[in-house]
């Protein structure tokens, strides 16, 4: 059950561009949670001078985290728009290493549903969490070509 | 006066891995203002069957023009970290069109300088706005090669 | 017609016991803004060896301000429960002065209304903007004593 | 110790007009976590039809929770401005029921500190969560009567 939601998770994000660009990936996904990576790479360095990562690979990292979270968390395929995003960064993401985020899905209505991520670092066993998001995604029902079934 | 901080802004974007991978780029900076561009390209398409916008790309954009406000607006080269940013989403944008955003400085204390940014499409003279964002950073201080000056 | 609205506003907040508390009031409704007003009382001091004046108040002030605006600016009486809320403060207010907000809707969709306020100080003729806020509003269509009609 | 941050937090809200206009009080504090309390009366209904609580109650309490947890979480008297709050509201809460509000801080920097807090409404053993929050709190250092010490 969990596999298939990597899997699920896995093609909802192979298809965004900036995904690839990023080398970005899915490490697992289960019930309404998703863990993806995003390798170090010159691709996200913000300053060449020190290798420190660019604030909007982490800000991209977080929101496809949430967006892929609220997909694989609904069942069959629907497609909800981001309604809004907020995002706290708590320290510079340290060069070299991987950013991993993890984003839970915490409510579902209607209309809305309310997701979270955090961004860390792995230090060992040690999580030293760089930012923290709230995405909040609107429920338009299931589409097929932009057209509701 | 209006071109050297379009250089300035031009230079700071320049160094962006990711702005170079989006062919984001600047339109113009004034002020405690600036105006980016993010050409519509297969590298934004979220959804390749009908050719619609990632919303990643957007919030990108975004978050990369209310830095660069930031940047531009203080004097000096002072490099302000982003402490936290709110995107809401108005609508999905329209395939084919580029993105522009307009990012504004619109408070500076001595800890945090306060930024709004829209991004909107243009059809003929009107301005579509698809989304808004608002961006917090921190002040501190000049720094060269991280650390203080 | 823009005095109806004053009206309407006026009707929206008398029933809502803490802006009665607060002796909230709308100065001006019209269109889809609203502007009202928190005069300066022992209620809203958070401070009291220096008289400042609360965030708390000036939340409640902004909060109630966009759902106000969203109120008279649908036709009708639709009332659109709060999605979220994000209010950005620039400085402390001044004791002893009125607090003024102005609320505007920026956009209407199906299902959502989105709202900007902005709190001020007068001095003579100048606004000193000490605090911002966004607020999203669910539609959920007109309802009768919590029924859809 | 935790008794002692019980008394510091109860001792930081007794002096906000608004919490006593409310009724609101802690019902325990410890580390970095504040827990607080809005009975349900009069003076929260939001629709006097039917006694639902008004928004604006839910983020005053939040607010209040939220600032409590980042005074009693630092040492000292520090007070910390509010720099920015967030709020997401899931649901309406039930007419009749307390509210109440789980602050924790996040995370503290030399300049921030960055706070969570939900409101919930129980029921039995179970907690029905109505609302998030998240707060960042500006560090401007130990202050008297306004000035630095």
């Amino acid at each position: 059950m969990s596999e298939n939601l990597t899997v699920k998770a896995g093609r909802f994000v192979s298809v965004l561009p900036h995904c690839r660009l990023l080398n970005m990936s899915v490490d697992h996904a289960e019930g309404q949670s998703v863990i993806m990576r995003l390798p170090y790479s010159e691709a996200i360095i913000g300053n060449p001078e020190n290798g420190v990562i660019a604030g909007g690979s982490i800000t991209t990292l977080m929101d496809t985290a949430c967006g892929t979270a609220a997909f694989v968390g609904l069942p069959g395929n629907e497609l909800c728009p981001t309604l809004d995003l907020r995002v706290d960064y708590f320290k510079s993401a340290q060069p070299g290493k991987d950013l991993v985020a993890k984003a839970d899905i915490i409510r579902i209505t209607n209309s809305v549903v309310f997701t979270r991520a955090e961004v860390y670092q792995e230090h060992g066993d040690e999580k030293d969490v760089v930012a923290t998001c709230a995405g909040n995604f609107m429920r338009i029902g299931m589409q097929i070509n932009g057209r509701p079934v």
